[in-house]
């Protein structure tokens, strides 16, 4: 690894540390309009860093929501375009209370930071900004063209940077996509994500009368907003974990024998995995599928939270006149959100209890993609990672849903080389978010040896 | 109805009305720890009031939570004694943004006035206060022999007053009691009330994992809280209304042959109910009973939240570790707490789904009860009530608790005479709680002219 680059990062690795932590300390969290402001706070504030790298362009492009971070760099003549993608907002901290150290003071405990957005996707966006920082400030250019996006909608369906892409800018010609938002499979294990779920994030509301009721005045002849949704909540999903909506599974194309057979090889200890990751006293999930099969490649439903209601402390005797479930479920290859929410919708207001009216609203969703790994761009991540890890890379999947990888190969025709460096165990969207620094360390240098070899 | 009390009464009325509003704009939210200075103030306000008017013996009686309030006035020689009761604490006004006026500043609309606690039972209270006030003033003496108890915990489950009447004190020796938090079956129909429904009220809380986890990486291997606790609430009761809990209907004592004639003659129609007052597209329940058996005579099972999970706007793909439902049953004559709650968590914990802790916690209970009608003081409400509303008294159960009124039976062999002048629409326990200012001032008249007929 005789890289300049590689030299700069190693020595300015502190200083990136307390940047990173700069970062962390503003609450941009895009789903709750009182951080509109902090989220701009940290647009800016990536700017202001990529204009200081020597990137050029570098502005502000307006969404209906949360601005997006443009820079590029392009006098690498000859050589492929990077389009580098990372979210700057947050998943919300709560429950607060679950938290050892406050989600927005980052803290540093046994060689990792605690934050919210340590991992997801701070840490990995000020990886890929520190690549590029040590390489023009270590050697006055880029390797390759670096065109760079950052959205601050990824947490709330990134319609923005979705209707940006789908206009084809010329801002975002490029040749493949350098995606940081995916996680090693195990420590130490260089690993490229292949394919990620989609989604559909759905609201359920039920109404039951005009205005709450006394349970006690009206129990027995007033239908009961709560114990419907809890009813057709009951009818969505099995206790096994199948999904009872007809014809849901129809178009899912399941993962080819070889791509099965490497996810055999893996370093999987499902007891672990239960014990130390889920912390449940049994897994769940669909009968004859293993784990990895479940969270990657078949599609799932999940409640998040149910609204309304007496929600405070002790007794109130009240019929809630409405409940809302928030609920969403992730989509594999072969299904879209447009079929998957319209059989959904469709059969919710089907096994509507009676006496109650039923709205279904969809939020946001995400296709789910595959990505080919017969290209230069991921040949070229194997060798770099090859190099920094000592290892040969695995490739996996994600049950999370990253909609703008399958935006980039509709829209643009972008494949992606998603090379992220989390881990398993770094709680995402969870209290105690980490983000190993190790691997902060290690992810920008990959990140720099990546670039130079994807000029090769 | 030549009393001179009654003059007196309807002289004073209009200041009877503001004092009510006094008491109404003090937000004695018994449930809401932060409102406990509220409540001693509600109770310290009628303590005063109880010494203005002649009372005696006048003093709060502490409890673990919220004091009582008792006077007494005991020099009627040879007439019997009324235990009057009431209570100052009130629910909580949730949902604030479906209240027309603001629940704590009472507002005079339409011949109502609506506040919370207006009806429930504040409104109730100051009746029984200003009858004993036109008594005392117009006559310089009470008919009858009477002690006042008013509480401050009936919205939470009567605990301190409970305990109190269990140790069977000297202050609460009478004859009969006289309880004021019913309503009239019809406007202008004068009603007693003769059975009330029990309760157990009730957390049902399921944990699924150690922490919040990321529904995209676990959806499909973790259990989901909400998932698990839909599927628990769907298998307690069905669809029509029927609960499904093993043998929680064996000791149903249904109501006599001729109850239930007279409750055939009431003037009820099912659709205006519907419309006006539940204000759903339609009712539910058991099959095979009339809508006032099914809520004065069959057990129910209601939801009133679900606390946990997220709950903000927009989206938040997280699996919540916990999810926690309020769960309430009312009982009916021959159903015991002890034993509905026994059988509620024995079926809880059996069909709990696979993956999930659950735990079943009991916040309060009270006793089903019916009183007799054949005594004197349910004959002297009856002239008292026809010579004020000029109809005959109806008999009628009542779907809510007034655990309170088993407990007088039970520990201090009092019978009740449950005199109160709500109406079936004055949403009770919901936004824009109101009471009939008519109602009011004829329910000073009935208690004054009940007190006075109670001393022959």
């Amino acid at each position: 690894m005789s890289s300049s680059a590689v030299d700069f990062a190693l020595k300015n690795y502190p200083r990136f540390v307390e940047e990173l932590k700069a970062l962390l300390r503003i609450p941009s969290i895009s789903t709750l309009p009182e951080h509109a402001g902090d989220c701009r706070l940290a647009a800016d504030s990536l700017a202001t860093e990529l204009k200081r790298i020597g990137m050029e362009h570098v502005r502000l492009i307006e969404t209906k929501g949360h601005p997006m971070v443009y820079g590029d760099w392009l006098h690498a003549t000859g050589k492929p375009t990077a389009l580098v993608y990372g979210h700057y907002d947050v998943q919300p901290p709560d429950p607060l209370d679950e938290w050892l150290s406050p989600p927005f003071e980052p803290t540093e405990r046994d060689g990792n930071i605690y934050a919210r957005g340590a991992v997801d996707d701070k840490g990995q966006v000020m990886a890929q900004v520190k690549a590029l920082e040590s390489l023009l400030v270590a050697t006055g250019k880029l390797p390759i063209n670096v065109r760079v996006i950052f959205e601050g909608e990824e947490e709330v369906g990134g319609e923005g940077i979705a209707d940006f892409v789908a206009s084809k800018p010329p801002e975002l010609k490029a040749d493949f996509a350098l995606v940081s938002d995916t996680e090693l499979f195990a420590p130490g294990l260089p690993t490229l994500c292949v394919g990620l779920r989609g989604m559909i994030y759905t609201e359920l509301e039920v109404r039951s009368s005009r205005t709450d009721l006394h349970s006690g005045v009206y129990g027995g002849a007033a239908p009961n907003s709560f114990v419907s949704l809890a009813q057709i909540l009951a009818k969505l999903k099995d206790e096994e974990g199948k999904i009872l909506i007809p014809g849901f599974y129809d178009d899912v194309i399941p993962p080819s024998a070889e791509e099965l057979a490497t996810w055999k090889k893996l370093p999987f200890d499902e007891e672990h995995y239960r014990i130390s990751e889920v912390g449940s006293k049994q897994l769940v999930g669909e009968k004859g599928y293993s784990v990895l099969e479940r969270t990657w490649a078949r599609p799932t439903l999940d409640v998040h939270g149910i609204p309304g209601g007496f929600t405070g402390a002790g007794a109130k005797t009240v019929i809630p006149a409405k409940a809302t479930a928030k609920v969403s479920m992730r989509l594999v290859p072969g299904m879209t959100p447009a079929k998957a929410f319209a059989l959904y919708k469709s059969f919710v207001e089907k096994i509507a209890p009676a006496g109650v009216d039923v709205e279904v609203r969809l939020i946001h969703s995400g296709d789910p993609c595959v990505v080919a790994v017969n290209n230069p761009y991921i040949q070229a991540a194997t060798r770099a990672l090859h190099e920094v890890w000592g290892k040969d890379t695995v490739f996996i999947r994600s049950g999370g849903s990253i909609p703008i990888v399958g935006d980039f190969d509709r829209h643009l025709g972008l494949p992606s080389v998603m090379m992220g460096f989390g881990l398993p165990d770094d709680n995402l969207h969870a209290p105690n978010e980490k983000f190993h620094l190790k691997n902060f360390e290690l992810g920008i240098i990959s990140l720099i040896r990546f670039m130079e070899e994807a000029a090769n």
